[in-house]
């Protein structure tokens, strides 16, 4: 079909301790498992050390896969506020390291994640892992960080796929 | 004096609008200022593009002015978790960044930043800035940001004097 191209798209899941990622491919109506992981940083090391950790361990990834673009879960915490700037700090570098490798970065809220990929707003970790290998049975995962790493990246092949409709009813 | 080595450190008051920077030198007992400033980021653009500007100007900074080591304040946030989502953003960058210069980064509360400079852990805005101009009367800086950044430098030369004065002491 002449002007579909395929995309990547890296989704991740931020988190100081475990980033998951997943990279899937999208081509028209098709989407296709690329790869999938987890960064770990160490909790016996400083906080700028372990950030640093989780910027070399997605600048790799990114430089090995090559995505286009990026979407990064709009986590939130109900803990308490150290919680919450601890996953702030992550999720900074998470934003960060797609966009100095110049990717455009989208964000989504948990609720938008699981409306695209399980159809309600609510859903459990394991149910997430569930379906993504419904949509994607190839798709290998070595943490639920990882499944819902995939699973943001899925959210995101809808929305940039609605947002193409509305350009090209607009453009018609 | 033999042993004694000028060390230069930046200290870093992050946020995600404006992160003020502060560079001194500390040699022996004497303290010297040497640059500080304010990295701003554009509120039109997406997150991700914000991150990266605040990155890019502190990246050129440390570039410039290559200190030896950094030191943050351990910021926060008494307002709401969005509030306190975002300062965990910007301070992931702002410990990200001399970690990828290979700058060791030190990190204090900011009642630690108000005794180094005030001798008390209760100040406010005008005192430090007020303070800082005694401690380091050519001292200068755009905003208060930048003046609690040069407390910060401040407050890591006298924390790690005391570090050195313990390990002489240990050594003896």
């Amino acid at each position: 079909m002449p002007g579909v191209t395929a995309i990547r798209i890296v989704g991740i899941d931020p988190g100081l301790r475990r980033t998951g990622w997943g990279v899937v491919e999208t081509e028209g109506n098709s989407l296709r498992f690329v790869a999938s992981g987890t960064v770990t940083s160490d909790d016996k090391l400083d906080l700028a050390s372990r950030l640093r950790q989780l910027h070399d361990g997605l600048a790799a990834v990114i430089d090995r896969l090559r995505p286009d673009e990026a979407a990064v879960e709009q986590t939130f915490v109900n803990k308490d506020a150290t919680a919450t700037l601890k996953l702030g700090q992550a999720r900074g570098i998470a934003m960060l390291v797609p966009a100095l490798a110049g990717l455009p970065v989208a964000e989504y809220a948990p609720n938008a994640v699981k409306k695209a990929v399980i159809g309600v707003g609510h859903a459990d970790k394991d149910q997430i892992q569930m379906m993504v290998k419904v949509l994607m049975p190839r798709a290998t995962f070595d943490t639920a960080d990882a499944a819902d790493a995939i699973a943001i990246a899925i959210c995101h092949t809808h929305h940039r796929q609605s947002s193409q409709r509305l350009a090209a009813y607009a453009a018609a």
